[in-house]
């Protein structure tokens, strides 16, 4: 047995999240993450079909540039362990083959058999897309899926000013969504990097529908995150650039610690403009030997 | 009855092309650009269903920002014409019931009954899109389909020094592709825009596996272009970036004029890297009165 560190990633358009799903759905035609993983494994001849842990639960139609799981490859005892470069050519050729293109393997490599992709991620970093001055509905075609549109221009430097108030450790417990893991988990997080800037699209200068659009990124790195953590802190802060909260408030709804208190003129950001960008470690965690 | 210009803007990847697929296609489910547009304008209550006469024909898997079309809208005797912005919202609302996300309707507006979208464009401009640095088959996941990957570094000076040799008039036998039309129509045309440029793209700063990218846009502008003449002029681009080519064998190739002289040393650019941005008129053609 060999575990193997990997790192894809996909669109998370057709996809209901990572957890795999229930074989009713499955015999819907649905799939997760984690199913489209093990189908593509179940092609290599390995002595058993591998379990994937992914690191970050990624909701249904959020997008991963990097998202990461552990994986236990189990090879025949007259077996030599296969080349990582091999196993990620192997695993694509069968995403392929599955007629999936959202989806790609991008890298594997050989970790300690006690590596928990999970617990020993360092930190994760977010990437919120929102193009201001368009309704939703009239998203430029290639935006589809892939940000959130808001009629309004958005006021930037009130919502970066907004972005300060969360930096550093917090009580998240407003900015969190009801699960049954609310309880149990640890509501303070510390925030690395909460930023607000604008940002270009090939959009915005070759489409003639796009020439008064503005391009936001809003961009997230802390350890780890609550659940929809991300996108309540996009809405609240969108909820300020559209002039209906005042930056100020973000101190207010901290210190306040009610899941209730998040403010109804905010609306928690949909799924589709949201990035998993990286999962970091440490290096030193990831040795092999 | 109302002539109507439609401006409309679609990605080309589940497209057969612009012109309306056969019987026989359209029963094993795939359909053209005019058959979505003519599906969704079957959804308003018309005496007829319209005709759509689109501008510019895109193959299969080319992009479109803006492209355009007429169409006459046949009313009732005892019936208004529609409002322009209603039409718009009606076909969108169609389209979005078919299950489609990947065409839409932008604008649309009543011109006079003997305009014709096709024969008064005065101008069409393309853009091409290059990643640099990346075997296409290894093209980050959101610009699968988008984009043409090279796994070489372009050499971009070269490219723009190679761009300027297509400005003007010229005879572009050696770049148009056979097709039955193609000893009927004019090889000779105009460039006004032929330009070579490093892009941004938000993967390039978020995406761990883009940091050594290039995304290069290669735009063309014309009164029209040859079938194919877009694709195989970014090819032999693509080729002089590649170092296989040098700047001035666009001179003798234009020169030449031969279909069979294109170098085996260029490949005609994938349909997926290409985007129509927009079909230009003279303001004056589109008075309704």
């Amino acid at each position: 047995m060999v575990r193997y560190l990997l790192q894809f990633q996909y669109l998370g358009t057709h996809f209901r999240g990572v957890p795999k799903v229930t074989p009713v759905e499955r015999a819907a035609g649905f799939s997760a993450v984690e199913d489209a993983l093990s189908d593509a494994f179940s092609h290599l001849k390995l002595a058993e079909p591998p379990n994937i842990h992914v690191s970050s639960r990624t909701d249904s139609g959020v997008h991963a540039l990097c998202n990461t799981a552990h994986a236990d490859l189990i090879y025949g005892d007259d077996k030599e362990p296969f080349d990582p470069d091999s196993i990620v050519h192997a695993v694509n050729r069968s995403i392929l083959h599955m007629g999936r293109t959202d989806i790609r393997l991008m890298n594997c490599r050989p970790v300690s058999p006690t590596f928990s992709s999970r617990h020993q991620a360092l930190g994760r970093t977010y990437l919120y897309r929102v193009v201001s001055g368009c309704y939703h509905s009239r998203l430029p075609i290639p935006e589809v899926n892939r940000s959130w549109g808001i009629k309004e221009r958005l006021d930037i430097e009130a919502m970066q000013e907004a972005a300060k108030h969360f930096l550093g450790t917090h009580d998240f417990t407003t900015f969190r969504s009801k699960t049954p893991e609310t309880w149990t988990k640890d509501p303070v997080k510390t925030m690395k990097v909460v930023e607000v800037r604008r940002a270009s699209c090939f959009l915005k200068e070759h489409d003639p529908f796009c020439r008064d659009l503005e391009v936001l990124e809003l961009i997230f790195k802390s350890r780890s995150f609550l659940y929809r953590q991300v996108r309540r802190m996009t809405g609240l802060l969108v909820a300020i650039g559209r002039g209906k909260l005042q930056p100020e408030d973000v101190c207010t709804l901290l210190a306040v610690r009610k899941i209730a208190a998040y403010p109804k003129a905010a609306q928690v950001a949909p799924a589709h403009g949201l990035y998993l960008c990286n999962v970091e470690y440490n290096e030193k965690d990831l040795v092999y030997d």
